[in-house]
């Protein structure tokens, strides 16, 4: 006797609301109907945008850290302990308020509290808006590295009220803008044309759904979004996560799309249309402990160092379904030279 | 402007195999081609199957403690800094190996290790066979309480081999039966007839595939599966967690059922043909202490204590999609004296 049975379950579906003054409307009251509400911020946001919206909710209020310090098996602990205290049932429905480091602590949280509860982002900067609050994917860093811990786990919406942006670092805008241009680079070249600055986020996360869609667990196609955080991620590293993740990953790209130029898939003409931003090397950069740092990057296998390449302007390489490819060190220098002498002057740095 | 987009994933399904000798078959073989494989076991089962399996698929074989000891914080981080250490990647697959405190871990373990895992699960106990093993409900516990912290996982498939069931203890066989007396009573009548023992661990399987695909989230029709269980959990407490669990389970679905009769929703028929066991109560009982431990229980809402109640065998009554009611300390007398009077000389103890 040997028999086979399956167990099927629906589909997990987020709705995203992209507008202005979405924080004070209705949407927020009526999405929340029925729950005992947590709401979980950002401490800096605090007299902004949290304690104002906890008091329309009725909701408990949790302040966490900002920045990465949000992101550590200390701040997951003591969140989970205040709502155990406070005696958060199933019931009760987390909205998390802040950046990225504030939704990826916050998914984590929701999605091992009482085996899940349901989950609201309200991303406040841009980055938040168009890379982490889409696609599911939340996560703690360990001593091991970034990112080692955390799950995907869906929310049941994502609000995203572009008057949040307004308040904004231009060093936060940067961030979001990397990854927008990203996005530009590897699936939709009309990112890079757009004008309107709600086009031009709304049409980033539009890209970013449709890649989530086709390849939620990242087997192949979800791997593209890795463009230029090969380098990004080894360049956080060395700099001892100085270096703004935005000022990584616009690095990344160069560098990614001028590898993807000598390796022969992009033309010189394309490489030429890409934008140029200023950006420089961390202070301490030292070529050997970069490649050291890419050679523990997550895409690797079998100890080789693998790469998103662009063959067009808003077009991946397929590889045939893997959408990266091993580059040993010596394919590597030219690109990794090329970098170098154009950030030396920290003038303009893209080509 | 104000938009609203959704994002959909795809239906997560889970394989389940039952059979004769599968642990020796080609079926692991080839669940597990392409992939690195970690064999996480209970340790009491390392020489019997978990050594020579993990030679057999050239797997890393990592050993956790038997029993609740491997639900608990520690034990969870001791696991993943193994993996971490050993290099395991996200082609990965998890294979779990035990009863249902492995299962609980190591699911937990897969859902957040990289943002999850493959996972295959092998229950090598009647109780994780037919219920632990179904339903992606992982694990463990805090000191506020038990399984607290926990997912929704779903393995890509569970293979459970009933040549490992010929080992068991008669109190792990308990265990497991008290589980599917509890399925026949809320959800198929005809379990409680059957008598061939496959296709009775075959029917439970089926009624639980059939409540979690309905309800996978535990907002109405799953909470079903907790019938006999708000008296059991209580009593688990009460004994220090020294009452194994289908020892309480089976006096939780003799008093539920009784409390259901006496409620006014099971007729004094049916509730003569619920089978009897022999179990007796712990030595330290105290009636106020079981109140206490259930006024903490996962399903009340606003202090309530709520039940899970049956109008006839091989029904929960619905509640208007609750599943539960509320009932009162006074309206829960006579089941709790009716149970402390019949466990006293500790002789069969269902009706």
């Amino acid at each position: 006797m040997a028999i086979t049975l399956s167990l099927s379950l629906p589909q997990p579906t987020t709705q995203l609301h992209l507008g202005h003054g979405l924080l004070e409307s209705d949407l927020l009251t009526s999405l929340c109907e029925g729950h005992r509400i947590a709401l979980v911020a950002d401490e800096a946001l605090e007299t902004l945008y949290a304690a104002p919206l906890a008091a329309r909710l009725g909701a408990d209020l949790f302040l966490i850290p900002s920045g990465e310090k949000a992101k550590t098996e200390e701040a997951k602990q003591r969140l989970i302990e205040q709502l155990l205290e406070k005696k958060h049932d199933r019931n009760t429905l987390l909205l998390a308020l802040g950046g990225g480091t504030t939704t990826d602590l916050v998914g984590f949280v929701a999605s091992i509290y009482l085996r899940g509860v349901p989950l609201i982002l309200i991303p406040t900067t841009l980055l938040a808006m168009v890379d982490a609050s889409i696609g599911g994917k939340t996560a703690i860093n360990t001593p091991f590295g970034k990112n080692l811990l955390g799950t995907l786990y869906y929310p049941k919406a994502v609000v995203a009220d572009l008057n949040t942006l307004q308040t904004l670092s231009p060093q936060e805008r940067l961030n979001g803008l990397a990854e927008i241009v990203k996005m530009g680079l590897i699936a939709d070249a009309t990112i890079l044309e757009e004008q309107s600055f709600s086009s031009l986020i709304e049409k980033a996360i539009r890209a970013k759904i449709s890649i989530v869609e086709q390849d939620p667990t990242e087997r192949g196609l979800r791997r593209i979004l890795n463009f230029g955080h090969t380098i990004a991620h080894a360049l956080e590293t060395v700099s001892n996560y100085q270096m703004p993740h935005g000022q990584a990953v616009a690095i990344g790209c160069a560098v990614e799309s001028y590898l993807s130029h000598t390796l022969g898939y992009l033309s010189a003409t394309d490489l030429a249309r890409i934008p140029r931003i200023s950006v420089s090397l961390p202070k301490n950069y030292q070529r050997q402990a970069l490649l050291e740092a890419m050679k523990r990057d997550k895409k690797n296998r079998q100890g080789s160092i693998r790469f998103v390449l662009i063959d067009q302007i808003g077009r991946a390489f397929p590889f045939d379904g893997d959408y990266c490819r091993s580059v040993n060190e010596k394919e590597l220098e030219p690109a990794l030279d090329w970098m170098e002498e154009n950030s030396l002057d920290k003038s303009e740095f893209f080509p």
